[in-house]
């Protein structure tokens, strides 16, 4: 399948020098929207064979939809059988489902598949003697080390909690967090364009601990506040630090995606409370596995505390396989050969391969904008590149388009509106994780999007 | 085991009768006393062989904490690395941690065993064609049919949210059931003496939809409300009915204890919003899996809502685990030898054994006592019965015992305080379901409590 991307980048970079020296470009576009139509046509007649388990992914469609999309899983799920196979299939990129990843765990076969009789993990507990008692030693052991592998946190002196996912660690950083007699919420804020779930996750119980404030580049408010930042930044993708910088300020960093498949990893992060995530580092998004790395006591016994009120610790299960996916992950940067495949190189490229793809389609539609970004070195990969996010940050660059999201579901592609992101509608978030077929159909669609 | 705990019962029956016949009180208890210890020291020997990978349970003690049982998991987990080997090590029983179900399973051997390959569940989703989206179908196809098995709830025309463990779900059916735009918050109330955890998951986050109204027997406010029907109840073990019973009421019922081992199946209930889960059914709380029936789509589609808000679904690889284990559960009830024993019978046997000794050593210390429950005929095992609950509900009979958890704390038996779940002090919950090693202890120096 690679060979496959790096042919079409080559045409596409054929193409691209023909653009400068023959100028006949109205010309050029029919034939390379007629080429790269072709293209990617044998890419996915190829990947057909390979993801024949995955049809379940773009299934039947009755009809589409026309309520506008929502940042809500609900309605994505819905969207997703409403399909239709073939041209007008609808291509559904709205949330960042990772099954990209499914490609190379299973090349790695077995390594990681993992055996639990049933007489296992029945009690509550997994370590008591440990803050957090729900937290699997092997889990918090494969955490550290691949952190130290990786380069990408420091574990030492800090405690680590784990989390039905990094969305549990949230809001139980919230919780830890908020002073507990205050006469009014703690503002919870974060710059624009920040993740769409943290206003509805924030507020949808309407605590009276914690609120959402908006976009930190205008809160103004006095007093104590907790700000989010999220580095690399769901959904632009760019490398963040905090903006407000008030003396009051609590910083939560959520480094879901500071990993090498996508951003140079500069220096080990340091911070007073992190969060990971195996949905966004390995793609088990199902194994609903998170982690924080905490550095103040208090504040790891009060997370603590809230994910036993909350749902009296965390799957034994998925933290035992996620200690061995982590493990396996591990084990493929360290050696060379004999590991297999290294994880991280992997999945680099696979994006870098779908980030050219990205790029080249909105160069020939000439109707989008993505973000560039400046390249950096990696001390993990041990060179320099550019970002190449997990989400593509995609504007509408049409005059009389406002509303992008709405523009791309006409055109059966499913994204997600700026405005769940505290930005303009002329944005839409893109997730670049999908499984190849539909990626692939995806950036096939978007380049033949043409002005009207 | 069995049959030393049949031996166990023989012998107090034997001495039972002795009581009446010879009269000779004292005397008889001194040697009653000698004798209980020496068969349960005995049944302890014999254990420690099967259960000797269980010796984390009860480990080293340093010195006994002074601070006050809590119904904190976290000063569980601390209290139990405080134990102390021996005689005068500390017998935890303050929270119901389902370890007792460990000897059914291993007796199982593999008929439970999953094997989970490293590329399965990557996807968030299970069933995009549920409302549930992250309901993995193998694991609600279990659910149906092993209620039908038991006959302890209809399931039919009813949806099923899966949540990480029912804790989570009965904060997705307060949501659920709260009104979102009430000028004040919906009172939450249950019947003294009601589940511990309720008021504090109730109020953790001081949320503006719903609030902890307290016990449901003194509740006069007029208006909505929503009441927690536990049945049978935690910590009594009283089969429940709604109390407060006005036109306004929303019911959940909590049924997390309505199954065959504790208590006499009587009919399929039939509620519009019902909670288990496969800590207290299968013994599996590590899965942290429960299950809610829900008679309306649009609370079905709220709890969902709440689900994906809190944790963006239910770890897959529990699911997947908890269908197998009902499975193996449903085929044990269904064909005589070749499954397997009945899993309902055999631990609805060991729980009968318990009771039968916990209430002999009450009778025999004199200074406590335990509900009495009268019979019911059960559809299930065909035959009368008494509940003989998870926990029991044991006061302090002794007038100058007021605060019942501390007198015990003192004899080294960690329970939970009557006033946590709303009640006078003089009473305490004990878990029923910790390995025979520890609860045998109990009963044990239980017994040899006199007055002083």
């Amino acid at each position: 399948m690679l060979c496959f991307g790096t042919l079409v980048l080559k045409f596409f970079r054929e193409m691209g020098k023909i653009f400068h020296v023959v100028s006949l470009k109205h010309l050029l576009l029919v034939s390379i929207a007629l080429n790269v139509s072709l293209i990617l046509r044998v890419i996915n007649i190829s990947e057909k064979k390979i993801l024949h388990s995955n049809s379940a992914h773009v299934s039947k469609n009755i009809h589409l939809s026309s309520s506008p999309s929502s940042s809500s899983l609900t309605s994505f799920a819905n969207a997703r059988i409403e399909a239709q196979d073939g041209e007008e299939r609808v291509i559904n990129l709205d949330h960042g489902d990772p099954t990209m990843y499914e490609k190379y765990w299973q090349q790695e076969g077995d390594k990681t598949t993992i055996v639990i009789p049933g007489w296992q993990s029945l009690s509550y507990f997994s370590d008591v003697s440990n803050i957090c008692w729900f937290l699997e030693p092997e889990f918090a052991k494969e955490v550290v080390r691949l952190h130290k592998v990786v380069g990408n946190a420091i574990t030492e002196n800090h405690h680590i909690v784990v989390g039905t996912g990094s969305t549990q660690l949230f809001q139980a950083a919230l919780y830890a967090l908020s002073p507990q007699d205050a006469l009014e919420p703690i503002s919870v804020v974060s710059a624009a364009p920040y993740y769409s779930s943290y206003p509805s996750i924030t507020d949808c119980l309407k605590s009276g601990l914690y609120k959402w404030a908006g976009d930190a580049h205008s809160f103004k408010k006095e007093g104590p506040y907790i700000e989010l930042v999220t580095s690399p930044n769901n959904p632009d993708g760019f490398v963040r630090q905090s903006v407000v910088n008030r003396s009051e300020g609590i910083l939560v960093h959520d480094l879901a995606y500071y990993w090498p498949q996508y951003t140079s990893i500069s220096f080990p992060a340091d911070h007073d409370l992190m969060l990971f995530t195996v949905s966004k580092s390995t793609g088990h998004a199902g194994m609903r596995i998170g982690w924080a790395i905490v550095k103040d006591t208090e504040v790891a016994k009060k997370m603590t505390k809230y994910i036993e009120l909350n749902t009296i610790g965390v799957s034994k299960d998925s933290q035992l396989r996620a200690a061995k996916v982590l493990k396996v992950v591990s084990n493929s940067c360290e050696s060379s050969s004999s590991e297999g495949e290294n994880f991280f190189e992997f999945s680099h490229n696979q994006l870098a391969t779908r980030w050219e793809l990205l790029r080249l389609a909105v160069q020939k539609s000439g109707q989008f904008s993505v973000p560039e970004f400046a390249p950096q070195f990696c001390t993990f990969l041990g060179r320099d590149f550019k970002p190449q996010p997990a989400f593509a940050w995609l504007k509408c660059e049409q005059e009389e388009v406002n509303d992008c999201e709405s523009f791309l579901r006409s055109k059966k592609i499913l994204t997600r509106s700026g405005k769940h992101f505290g930005f303009s509608p002329k944005y839409v978030r893109i997730s670049m994780l999908d499984r190849d077929q539909n990626y692939n159909l995806f950036v096939e669609r978007l380049s033949s999007i043409f002005s009207s």
